[in-house]
């Protein structure tokens, strides 16, 4: 890793402007990137989607090929899709009720946990031959509210100190009873960075996204810039009395509401849990404000609110009281992302009677959809001489908060390169 | 940049020969070329294609998305594109009768001369914002004969010492005056100096271009070739006759013939303009010679003869007349670059009753798909370990000298390395 | 060349495990590999594809076009695809009865034996001009068992002494009476070793074969693991005795049996040669054993066995009594190949009347099918941080042998970096 290049953006970078256009388009850049997200937890499904022993889900996830799979003790695990003996990948695709996992070079196999089935083995290989050497390599792997979380690092960050502030909301949505009805990836020109801001970006929303913008009041997008303008304080001011006046009303979940977590520059995570009133006759995140599924969870009426949620730069999960939605930042590099959305709804509704499959997923297909050539346009004006990190504006305080995060943990990683082992 | 690899190539050269391989497939003389070329002055346009106010051009230039757009005081300016927040790309593709520029990310506006919109933004920016700071970030831009030239550099190239020159020829023909009729562009697998070296190369013409071949004489072809044989000497004689011969008959712009500008090693951009008559009969550079379009400028018959100019190394302009055609090379990689043809006529001329596109377009559309090949194959060559610079015959004169001009070039580019700005 | 990160993988090496993975997928390999790639012989074809003067096949090998002509003298002779003018490409694919090569571009001509046509140069050239200078450059060209060879080193390896030890078996076979009856290529990606080891690996087959398989016993397959095993030496001998009593019922070519030529780890090529039986009541080895064509070269009946060779890293021919198939792997990156197969069949045989085309076709179309997306699966377990070089069974003793071999011929090439030359 060029130390010294990357040394001389931090230095070039100045809080309250945006990124210096190196943190975006340097390939140096990006090899370090990826060691400082590799420690973190990202989302890689639901463990509905592998319901049985055997079922597999095979994910891409930081350049690594990884197989997900329930055991037969009913366990989630997940391994490197890699073949201890020739390197050969194991799983070409996501299956169902698989025995055990068989190389399709030498048919060298593996138990779900696992496991080299070492018998037949021995037949050919002499007693020099270490089985235990031989295992499919592990992951660490967590599973949360149902969602399956996986790091590839030796040394993940501490998982259940994350996460434990999520655990009351989440119960009460009943993401763990919930099923995943549709996943839709596509890739984009862009640095992952440049995703992540406009992921907690307010300011763009009224601009790029109409009918997300309706979905909250006009003084909630005004108010989220923090300054002395009259105007923006009457925003404020009108923004909280909504809060106020919606939080007086509520019966569920009551203790739980507005910013609950929310990271900043000092922390290792990089996450936020928000809960606030959607606009008034909004009874879910979707155009227009009706349901679109049944009542998940502990729910008996619409709150009026939804949460917003991030585990680390590159997980959401979106919920309202009748379906969530999680969307995944996979970089692949410095220049290239891939963007998954997934949509999940309580796991005993019933397509066709109760939701369509399309109306569910109308509301963020479209805001993906917006945002998606905005990615690139960003991008693409990092590699212009005549870009400048122009100054945020208050509604981008948050984007302040992740660069100094991001520069912070950048320069951790720089000073201490860590070599990466399984 | 590898300043010792280039140094080397440059001991490599042998003038009279051809580059060292080197040169064309380098990606460090890549790099020194791009900053060597950024100084000069390039085509993008010419003002017949932003007639009104708000009419913007976008365009691609070393590498930069450029918007070229009439103001509201029917003056032509260009600014790059990119917003001065957040950097995405204001204007996707050229359009008309913009009222200002909005960027789609967060509504940034920008007067039609680059002055940052900043009253809405005051609502939400503190007094220590500072507009000045924020306005687009121009080009500098020259209109000559209605051709619209760009250069990305702080210290460009002295545009008047260069182009004055150019200035009787260029009113006679009314360049000022006419209309694009068609553009049209594609890639090719090449270094850009390919494309120089074919460009200004008669040699190659009555091998590969027939019908181009057929608009001189045969004395013409041969002529190129200042050599002691007889064969040529005879030809070279029998071309000064015809010359002599057209001069002798000529009545309009009788005072600008035969060489008018020719740079060489020692000069700074590398341009030339030459006038010279066509074959018997011929009226125009066409296929066969005859008219496609209406006399241009002061034209009151056809002269017989036709220009062929060069305004740096990558833009040409061939004029007959009734027509003019103009040559872009566009540089992308090392092995990359973009060939795009404007054909322009009277502005006055009618379609349909004053001309066809397509036979206006006929000539120089064959021509470019002859030579399109004849990159790829020369270049496909530098590649090799089989290559070696091979001797330049006496027809190809001028690309020695284009050879020794560039070598000078990227001397003093390595020499005095200086850091690009704005 | 990077020899630090080479000699840092040299000395990861263990022997009896597989490479380490930057063997595969450093590019600095890549470019260490191609040099030590270079001084052997290739086949590019077979006399047959060009049976008359002026009949050529342009070929691409390590990067570079290659034109193979057959001369007015009857002699096959090659030579690098690039003008000595302007280095243009001379022949753009495979033509019949060409008089000279004539360059596209400037009408530069040469004779089939590569001299510059130079009369029609003298008009236009001084007497400083050296014909000799800018006859095309040859490529050392063999022909063996009308097999065409071509190695691209100043200094290939000793031919004569490399390929005597095959002479008798591929007369027998009458390889130079054959004729090619179909071409096919496609790429993958992979690097070239991974496919090299592929090729050489008989454990894989009757997991990923299931026709080719049956082609010999099932002795055969476990016999190639020599282990202390009972299982495996009771195949063993089992394997044996097939291989006597085929070797005493045998009529044809009896003194040529068994490992005939097989290279190790201190040989310069990497050579096989090995002739036995295939299974009970096939006669040649296709899909069911039937034969597919006329019996070739000297053969009056089958002798229900077929040959494996190979005749460097790259290029191997497998010959049964009634047709031979030809396999070229084509190293194009580090992470990129092409695979060229070829099928013979007699020469006097007759398409329709003697042979179905895709009859002969049909065996190793398929295993290169299977084939596909192992190398691709194999190949990319390399790029994966979990790849650990894993434990060589028993049967993959020759996959050792040949990293033995590459380790070996690279640790040369790292210490005396040779340049190349033409």
């Amino acid at each position: 890793m060029n130390s010294e290049r990357i040394n001389s953006l931090l230095e070039q970078y100045r809080p309250g402007y945006g990124l210096p256009a190196g943190f975006y388009t340097d390939p140096d850049v990006w090899a370090a990137d990826i060691e400082m997200l590799t420690p973190h937890w990202y989302i890689v499904g639901h463990g509905s989607q592998i319901p049985d022993p055997g079922d597999t889900k095979v994910v891409s996830l930081l350049g690594e090929s990884v197989i997900v799979v329930r055991g037969s003790d009913g366990a989630i695990r997940a391994f490197y899709n890699v073949c201890s003996h020739r390197g050969a990948r194991l799983c070409d695709e996501s299956a169902e009720g698989l025995r055990q996992f068989t190389c399709p070079y030498h048919n060298w196999s593996y138990s779900l946990e696992g496991e080299i089935k070492s018998r037949r083995l021995e037949v050919v290989f002499d007693e020099t031959f270490d089985p235990e050497a031989h295992n499919l390599r592990p992951c660490h792997l967590r599973v949360f509210a149902g969602l399956i979380f996986v790091s590839l690092s030796d040394a993940p960050t501490d998982f259940d100190a994350a996460y434990q502030p999520f655990e009351d909301v989440f119960r009460f949505y009943g993401i763990a009873d919930t099923k995943v009805i549709r996943v839709h990836g596509f890739g984009a020109t862009a640095n992952w960075k440049t995703l992540v801001e406009n992921t907690i970006d307010p300011y763009h929303v009224p601009v790029v996204h109409p009918n997300f913008t309706r979905t909250r009041t006009p003084a909630y997008w005004q108010a989220a810039a923090a300054t002395r303008h009259a105007e923006v304080t009457a925003a404020a001011d009108q923004a909280e009395r909504e809060m106020d006046e919606w939080e007086a009303a509520l019966t569920q979940l009551p203790n739980a509401t507005g910013v609950i977590v929310q990271d900043g520059e000092h922390d290792e995570q990089f996450r936020w849990l928000v809960r606030g009133p959607l606009a008034p006759g909004y009874e879910s995140e979707t155009i227009g404000g009706k349901r679109v599924a049944p009542l998940m969870g502990r729910f008996t009426e619409s709150d009026g609110a939804s949460v917003f949620s991030n585990f680390n730069p590159l997980d959401s999960l979106f919920m309202s009281p009748d379906h969530a939605t999680i969307f995944n930042i996979r970089p692949l590099a410095h220049d290239r992302i891939y963007w998954d959305t997934m949509w999940l709804v309580d796991s005993d509704a019933e397509e066709g009677r109760d939701y369509d499959v399309d109306e569910v997923c109308e509301f963020y297909t479209e805001v993906n959809e917006e945002d998606f050539p905005i990615w690139e346009w960003t991008y693409q004006g990092a590699t212009s001489r005549a870009y400048r990190p122009g100054r945020l504006a208050p509604q981008e305080s948050f984007i302040g908060e992740f660069q100094r995060w991001y520069v912070r943990r950048l320069r951790q990683q720089v000073e201490t390169p860590a070599t990466l082992s399984v």
